[in-house]
């Protein structure tokens, strides 16, 4: 047997108590967090999570990651639950597992750097409630923006891991910012700052086999906390560096169970089980467990999300990343906002425009919420620049970034862009070279006296804090101040089936298209109802004559077999008129134009009012909050109010001086594109 | 840079037009063979090859395998292509590139034994037609099935590219059997015999990476052609067992276009070339061009195949085929006879009676056709074994291969099961032990005779000789004898798209499920039309007065919106009555049940006639022939009906002696499981 550098041939023994490897290789699954964020938008619920719950608890993972990230944004936003529920909850099912947590350094759980008595509130709380492990991660890879909350980690007495993000800026590791070097200094950094564990995080699955070898090999060398490589399937290239990671020496590694994995998630947990059986880094794990929690996964779980994945491709992996460099999740975002903005077809632009901005911006590692800077940058510069002007207009995030409020960038920001960047700034045109949460006040008080006695506890204020608009309609919910809507509930699986059952149909060409639904009129007292057979269907047809045009309304037997309530109405379908006979024409006439579908939009949007001047939504996004209201002054460019989109807040300015002359939607209302957000006369 | 075996760091260029690497991995395409093989029940259309296979020729490929495992039974059966026509047409595309096939020995592109002169009339036609490469591999191994075919590749100056089936009967390589040393063997073997290259065929998927790299490593060592590995994706392992077999000097990788790729498929050629960049086994490609034929992929042809993969889980890898050593399609196989037999509750006792079955049977490898015949057995033996009985209904196919007929299995079969399997064998109950088709008397002349005028040429012929039901049936579609039938029509670009948006609908929930036709009454002269609108659709609604219940007819202006023809009737409508106010009610009634839905097998099922025993079809399947006619007599047991059925060949016997009373169906019908296939009495 030829020696695979630390991988080697031991026995041939695959019982499920067979002897220990001398170094087993250790595993964290990743389903409950990053698995159904990569693949379902983060939608899993945690009564999905239960039923496997136990058994994954058995397994002999190293930890199981099941929260922050993108989770706790998403459970009190769209699922209508308390995200520390979920560790408490989980906490009782996980009896032997540590719980993981994705942590974004200051960012916490959110996509700005938060003032240090959030972060430090936070943590404490996280740790309370269970979390064991806080995989600690920033943006721009600078370690400053981990003091705080290391801090608190610490002296709660929790594991603390290090995490280094993997980037490139050449199409393989190497170049002259992200190379070995790179990565050794930053984990040495992470080293002296006690790092129980460190992490290579290659969020965009970018990392090839021998560059992941060699830096692997590299810190295995110069550091002495165990090493663990995250890296996810996007470009397909993540089986093979779990290989060669593992040869280099890895002690930990990021996978998920089957259902979960692949595509934009990870690798899946199984093959690497296998492939490590009567290996010295055999990881111990009997693969029959394995296969019994997939098989629950796939009857009871996934039916429920299956709606969720995106597939745009017949392809499972995205080359496309390692082409650009960038995470499959920006790309994706990029491609939606250009549709949004009805400017798909400038796409190569946008990708030949997107290196240049990256570099202006300092080199800075493309994940939350750096990606995002980048990416809508992008698209400013590539929508809204002309007459050879560069950054005609410059995101508040941008200017934060220029000004230091993120942290340090890998190399120097281009010194034309910060200048025209910080020119105005609010908080002055010499950028802050500090830790960046130090010119931040502290924000809990002030938040309290907001959110008042709608908090409840520090886990509410927090969440409130955290997320001031969506976390009080949240809180509003929990206590029984203001109904949940009906998007926020879950799905039984039996409709989650049905649903299912339907796509299936629709795949073998057995349904016909739903139309928009009408407002149902009112009946008058010359209704009348008939039942009328069609083919193998029963209607019952109800006619009631409203001037020359009969309104017809119907039930249709057949949705029964949908499961559905028997007498179900429909909202699709064809009738005759009530009196035929006098209408009869002998041959079909050449049909006349269809009516113009209704919009689904019911509020005012691309309606400039009578008087003044509108000030439109650039794309479809919530409203964070009015700066201005009603009879206010504004100057020409002033900020009047604040629209979160994708993922990051964004300043939109009064298109000319004047008065607000009136405001059309309230704080945490969704707007689509081009709506009339308020008008300045 | 560490040593990775045989894998070097040199220049890391990236340039399309870079330096040739010192010893760059080759790569065999497979996407237009296996890929839609493996992914799309082999549907794939010359057509849809067409808009890349110039583009394709450009990338650099060793090989293309585009023809033979079953493209060629697919090609007559379902799509109405001329097997041979795609070969001609193919060559024109590929300037450069040679192409490949895949040969199963002496059971050609079919599932049994071809007699020498078909085989011999095979391979010189694809010759002559202009294959270049014939991976030719055999079921048991047993390269005696090479001979013929072999010494016709060579004289006509082909490829022989020699394949061992990798099999495993422990949960890794080793174990009496399949170890490191029978693939050394077996090289020896196909060099001997003239060998061009080696291939190791891992038609499950079953390979681990440490596995092959020994494999790989022993044959490299061992024999002088160049080593090939195919691996499919199936469990997850084969990205890393193709690192692996690289680093232990590989010659040449199988893999698909992306979108052709993983699932039970192949790893896709993109992350292969990234991984491999800038080192001594670079392939050489450029990874633009590869992107150009995938985005082509997916934008027109994918569109027309998504409907043809099977998902029934939300996992792309199915680790039961490393849980149980058989391949991927074998386990479906198996799954789908239990299900249409109501008995998938015995799927767990047919997991554990495999492995026995096959020791039985010699721990032959499973693949086309042994998975078969294997998998069948199995199933007989936990569906009809009783009172301690094993073996109790024994297949032909298991028959013949314990009379000798498939060639020698790996060890020998069990001398219990061999007895009873060759009592009262027409051959004789002495089991052969020649090269099996030294006993088969030549085919091609009766062919010649049976099919007479309407084989025009040797292509026919030959497709006509392996294929004797469907293939002449083919030929009268190609000759206009018969019209071919609307399933094997190909379907446009346009309506594929449409079919997928509507699939998309049924995901938003916005369709409503058909229900079955009706036939379709004559219009009278009182038939009437008229112009209805009803929401944002128009109908054309036809009225007709039968007797006191009016019939309507109806075509629905929407259907256009789908891309079907304006006019086109849609299934599925209600509409109102001629005359509602005559039969005005006040309230709506109770619904009225609807009327049962037609049954879709328009043959008699299940349906025993009044007098006599009747012979059911124990599976859904195609009658090959009847061996009997009415008024013959027959005994108990006595084969009366042939049914092809999961890729074999099932003779059934009569169920009790008597005289045929009646025959229900003709050579190449489908017919349902339960079918009466005939009536003894």
């Amino acid at each position: 047997m030829s020696d695979h550098h630390s991988v080697k041939m031991t026995a041939m023994n695959y019982d499920k108590d067979r002897p220990k490897a001398e170094n087993p290789l250790k595993i964290m699954d990743l389903s409950l967090r990053d698995g159904h964020q990569s693949l379902f938008a983060t939608r899993g619920r945690t009564e999905d999570m239960l039923p496997v719950a136990g058994l994954m608890d058995e397994v002999g993972f190293w930890a199981v990651e099941v929260w922050g990230g993108a989770t706790f944004d998403t459970m009190h936003r769209f699922l209508n639950e308390d995200p520390w529920e979920r560790i408490r909850t989980l906490k009782r099912y996980f009896k032997k597992t540590p719980l993981s947590m994705l942590l974004r350094g200051q960012n916490l759980v959110g996509y700005r750097n938060y003032a240090d008595d959030v972060a430090r509130a936070f943590v404490e709380r996280a740790a309370e409630n269970g979390m064991d492990v806080f995989r600690t991660f920033d943006a721009l890879n600078d370690f400053r923006n981990f003091e705080t909350v290391v801090e608190v980690i610490k002296k709660c007495g929790k594991h603390f891991q290090g995490t280094i993000c993997y980037s490139m800026t050449e199409p393989r590791l190497g170049g002259e910012v992200y190379n070995v070097e790179y990565f050794v200094t930053k984990a040495k950094e992470l080293e002296s700052m006690g790092a129980d564990t460190i992490c290579i995080k290659d969020m965009a699955g970018l990392v090839a086999p021998y560059d992941i070898f060699n830096v692997v090999k590299a810190l295995k060398e110069s550091v002495k906390p165990p090493i663990h490589f995250h890296s996810h399937f996007t470009s397909g290239l993540a089986p093979m560096s779990h290989l060669k990671a593992v040869e280099a020496g890895v002690d930990i590694l990021d996978t998920c169970l089957s259902p979960y994995a692949y595509r934009t998630s990870h690798p899946a947990v199984e093959p690497m089980v296998m492939s490590l059986l009567g290996t010295n880094r055999d990881t111990g794990f009997d693969i029959n467990k394995l296969v019994e929690i997939t098989e629950i996964l796939e009857e009871k779980v996934m039916p429920k999300y299956r709606q969720f994945l995106n597939e745009p491709t017949m392809s499972v992996i995205d080359i496309n990343v390692l082409l650009h460099q960038t995470p499959g999740g920006m790309l994706s975002n990029l491609f939606g906002q250009l549709k949004e903005m009805d400017a798909l077809d400038r796409l190569n632009e946008v990708y030949k425009e997107l290196p240049r901005v990256r570099k202006d911006l300092g080199q800075i590692p493309l994940v939350t919420p750096t990606s995002q800077i980048v990416g809508v940058q992008t698209v400013n510069n590539v929508l809204f620049d002309k007459d050879g002007e560069r950054y005609a207009r410059i995101t508040d995030q941008v200017k934060d970034l220029c000004y230091g409020l993120y942290g340090k960038t890998s190399v120097p920001i281009d010194s034309a862009l910060q200048k025209k960047a910080l020119a105005g700034y609010p908080r002055g045109e010499t950028p802050f070279t500090g830790r960046p949460a130090e010119i931040l006040e502290p924000e809990l008080e002030e938040s309290k006296k907001e959110i008042g006695d709608l908090a409840v506890d520090e886990d509410d204020l927090i969440l409130y804090a955290l997320y001031p608009v969506t976390g009080k309609k949240f809180l509003k919910w929990k206590y029984g101040q203001e109904e949940p809507p009906a998007s926020v509930r879950a799905k039984s699986l039996e409709q989650a089936k049905a649903e299912l059952a339907l796509v299936a149909k629709a795949k073998a060409g057995k349904v016909v298209e739903k139309t928009d639904k009408h407002e149902i009129p009112e009946k008058s007292e010359s209704f009348r109802t008939f039942h009328v057979f069609v083919d193998s269907e029963y209607f019952e047809v109800g006619v009631d004559e409203s001037g020359d045009s009969p309104v017809i309304s119907y039930i249709q037997q057949a949705a029964a077999r949908l499961g559905s309530a028997p007498a179900q109405p429909m909202a699709a379908a064809p009738a005759a008129p009530a009196a035929p006979a006098a209408q009869a024409t002998a041959a079909p006439a050449a049909p006349a134009p269809a009516p113009e579908a209704k919009t689904e939009i019911s509020v005012p949007a691309a309606v400039a009012p009578t008087e003044g001047t509108p000030l439109t939504a650039p794309m479809p996004g919530m409203i964070v909050k009015y700066l201005k209201k009603v009879g206010d002054t504004v100057a020409e460019g002033e900020t009047v109010v604040v629209l979160e989109a994708m993922k990051m807040e964004n300043a939109l300015p009064a298109p000319v001086a004047g008065k607000i002359a009136s405001i059309n939607f309230d704080s945490g209302d969704s707007v689509p594109k081009d709506a009339v957000l308020c008008v300045v006369s």
